[in-house]
C-alpha cells in the first residue's frame, strides 16, 4: 500500500531491535523497512552472516536504509544488551523456562511502560528457521509469543518484526498512565550489572560444590539467571544481593 | 519464526481476501502465507497479471498452497464482491469519501459482529504501487486504514494483509490463561513456602551479620522479599534458592 508523507515528522526512538545470527541480507533489509514502518530505527545485529550487507539488503529497506549506516554489529549476544534494561525475546514455540510469556499487546504494553520511567528496551529475534537459542532467551525478562493459526504459525523475520513493531506503535497511541510510581531514586538495573551479580553468585555456587555436577549446570545456572531477570530488579537490589552473597559466603571464625 | 504444529487442527473460515490487479506472483504467494498464518483460506484475485500462478507463486506461500488451488479468479471487481454481504477497502492514503475509516483493530471486531449474524465478508487489497482504485473503494461500507510511522507508512502487500489478519484473529481468540503454557511440572509456590524460604535467608542474613543494624532491619528484609514475591517463584525455584543459601552457608572445612 502506498501512503508514505514525507511531509510528517518520523516518529523515532523504542525498542532496539536484535536480530542474532542473521543469515541473509534481504531478511535483514525486509526487516528494517517493517521497522521504520513502525517508527523503530534502533538496529543491532549479533553475528551476521559475512557479507550481509549488500545490494538486496538496501534495495528491500525500501528507502530505509538510513538505519542502516547506524546499525550496529556485535560478536556476541551478551555484548548487543549490555546496556539494556528490558530485554523481551521473540519465540514461537514454547520453551521449559520460568519467564512470562506475553502476546505482543502485552509485550507492547509493558514496553511502553518502562520507556515511560526511562528504561532502554531491546527485543530479541532469533534466526528465520531455527529461532532464538535457549542460552539467548535467558537474557530476556519476558517471552513474546505471537497467537497466531496453531497450525501454521511460522512467520519470516520481517513479518515478526512488523507485528511487534506495530503493536508497539499502537500502545504508544493510547495515553499511558506511569506505573512505576514507587521506585523512587533507582532505576532499573542494566545487562552489565545483571551479569556481574550472576557471575558473583555462580562464581560462589561453584566454589562449595552447588552446581558441581557439570552436566547439570547450564540448565541450572540458567534456571537461577531466570529468576532475577524475571523479577526486574533494580540497580539497587541488585547492590542487595551482591551484599547477600558476599554476606552469606563470609567466614565467621 | 519457526512455530508450526502441525497436530492442530487448522482454524478455517472468516473474510474473503479480495487481491485486485496483483501484478507478481510471489506477491501472491507471501500473501497467501500471511493470510494462512491468520486462519484465512479464502483468496479471491481480480484481473491478475497472466502467468502470476507459477513457481515462485508456489514457493513463497511457505506450504500454504493449498489456498491456491482454491483461489478464484474474476475479470472485475464486481464479479468478484457480488456474493458478499460486507466490504471492507484497505488504504494508505486519506480517500476524499465519504466512509468511516477504522483502524484495523476496530475493523476486525466489525468483520467478528457481522460474521456472528450471518455476513459474508469481503476485504479488498489494491496493487502494490498503487493501492485501490477509487471506484473499487466505492464498493466498500467503510475503509480500513493502518496507523503507522506517519513518514513511512508504505506496506508491502502481503504485511498489509497479515496486519489485518493478525486483528481479525486476534478478535476472534479467547482469552489464553496467561503465562502458565511454560511452566511444565510444576506449579506456583505457596505463601508458607516462600515464608520458609524468607526466614531461612533472613536467619542467615542475621547471623552473617549483614541484617545486624536494627533500625534498617525492617526495611531491608521488606525490599529483599519483595524482589522474589515479585518473580513470581515456582515450588522448584523456591526450592532452588534454598538449596543456594545453604550452599553458600557451608563451611568448607
Amino acid at each position: 500500500m502506498a501512503g508514505t508523507d514525507s511531509t510528517q515528522t518520523p516518529a523515532t526512538g523504542g525498542p532496539a531491535i536484535v536480530l542474532i545470527d542473521a543469515q541473509l541480507g534481504e531478511n535483514v533489509g525486509t526487516a528494517v523497512r517493517a521497522m521504520w514502518n513502525c517508527g523503530l530505527d534502533e538496529l543491532r545485529l549479533v553475528n551476521p552472516r559475512e557479507g550481509w550487507l549488500n545490494e538486496k539488503t538496501v534495495a528491500t529497506t525500501a528507502g530505509a536504509d538510513a538505519i542502516l549506516e547506524k546499525t550496529k554489529i556485535y560478536a556476541t549476544t551478551e555484548e548487543a544488551v549490555s546496556d539494556l534494561q528490558h530485554i523481551f525475546a521473540t519465540t514461537a514455540r514454547p520453551r521449559d523456562m520460568e519467564k512470562p510469556v506475553f502476546s505482543p499487546r502485552e509485550a507492547a504494553q509493558r514496553m511502553r511502560a518502562a520507556e515511560g520511567s526511562g528504561g532502554k528496551i531491546g527485543i530479541l529475534f532469533g534466526p528465520e528457521r531455527a529461532g532464538l537459542t535457549n542460552d539467548d532467551v535467558t537474557f530476556a525478562e519476558a517471552i513474546v509469543e505471537v497467537p497466531l493459526n496453531p497450525a501454521f504459525a511460522s512467520l519470516n523475520l520481517a513479518q515478526a518484526v512488523l507485528l511487534i513493531g506495530y503493536e508497539w506503535f499502537q500502545a504508544g497511541r493510547v495515553q499511558r498512565a506511569a506505573s512505576d510510581a514507587s521506585r523512587d531514586g533507582t532505576r532499573p538495573a542494566t545487562q552489565a550489572e545483571l551479569l556481574d551479580l550472576f557471575r558473583h553468585l555462580e562464581g560462589k555456587l561453584d566454589a562449595c560444590g552447588f552446581l558441581r555436577v557439570q552436566e547439570k549446570r547450564p540448565g541450572m545456572v540458567r534456571n537461577i539467571r531466570n529468576i532475577f531477570t524475571r523479577a526486574g530488579l533494580t540497580d539497587r537490589e541488585v547492590s542487595t544481593l551482591r551484599g547477600i552473597v558476599t554476606g552469606l559466603t563470609q567466614r565467621k571464625d
